[in-house]
């Protein structure tokens, strides 16, 4: 019923994470009837991300081809001392946003799940063990509080031992303005272990 | 945090309905980690929306350049004494997904609303007259059931009252699988309005 280009248009945006087919047509809809110049500068930004974007070959998060070291690997004002060790760019980004992170990162863009497949020799250990020789002093695992990401935490905390850098986790309980009623267990469970004396 | 050229993708998807930065930073880094296939191909196919989707001159609904006219006028098997106005080319997506309709359709791409300056000298009504005049038998108003889905399908049956045509209107009541108990009250009423003689 639509023009082959925009039926491909449809498609393509579907692969989306989290898109669907009514909503992948709703883009399109809206490049065409909305906002016809954003396709056009859309189109341009892809084609540059597609050349111009690369792994930064400290952290592994993404640098601008013609940098080379990312922005935060480039950044002097950064603690190069404290390595903040994320499963993805995006958990980078969440903590960037909460502006309590001084130090730099290492993103592992995988973790440990045998479902999936993802063995130990699949992660980039070799890669983070050299970053930490580099001057590191505490080497923060903050992999998702999911079973993947303790597997993986408690993997390359083994891993790191040798290294003689500080190793911690991040602190895991009830979220801020979280309700205790539908906390489950384990999250409860975890708040009680980690309580704090109030000064 | 990130380089220029994907902070400026990551703006530009979240330009997109419904996505916010988040959401939109999300598509980046799948296009960037998962899928970066995608992101040439993605480029590639809104170029093309950009330059190759027309309106089609017939029912305002998307055509290739190349054709002219849209897939639906074009098909010779679909009735064209039945015309289908509708909203938005998505709502003929819905129709279509229906099978219901064998006739044709005629977009208008926006409804009367005094809230967004659209009054009645902003709908394609002369286009609308002439296509009705083309051997239209009967004109179903398949606005949406909203106050100016509503308000739009009045002002068009008294403008296509002359043309001798057939105006219909979408029936309105309960949903498919709906639940009477949260059916809101005007939904209810025309439930009970429209209600059917069981044969």
């Amino acid at each position: 019923m639509l023009p082959p280009g925009l039926r491909r248009a449809i498609e393509l945006f579907s692969r989306l994470p989290g898109v669907g087919d009514k909503t992948a047509a709703r883009f399109v809809m809206h490049l065409l009837s909305g906002d016809r110049a954003l396709a056009g500068a859309l189109a341009e930004a892809l084609r540059e991300l597609d050349t111009s974007i690369v792994p930064c070959p400290r952290c592994a998060s993404f640098a601008d081809a013609a940098d080379g070291l990312c922005l935060i690997c480039a950044d002097t004002r950064r603690d190069p001392r404290v390595l903040c060790v994320v499963a993805r760019v995006q958990d980078l980004l969440g903590f960037e946003r909460s502006g309590a992170m001084r130090g730099q990162y290492f993103v592992l863009h995988k973790l440990l799940s045998p479902l999936d497949g993802v063995s130990p020799q699949d992660l980039p250990v070799s890669r983070l063990l050299a970053r930490v020789a580099d001057g590191v002093e505490e080497v923060i695992l903050a992999t998702p509080p999911t079973v993947d990401g303790e597997a993986t935490a408690l993997f390359l905390a083994r891993e790191l031992r040798p290294s003689g850098a500080r190793v911690t986790r991040l602190a895991s309980g009830v979220p801020h303005g979280g309700d205790l009623e539908f906390a489950d267990q384990i999250t409860l469970g975890r708040a009680l272990e980690g309580r704090k004396a109030i000064e």
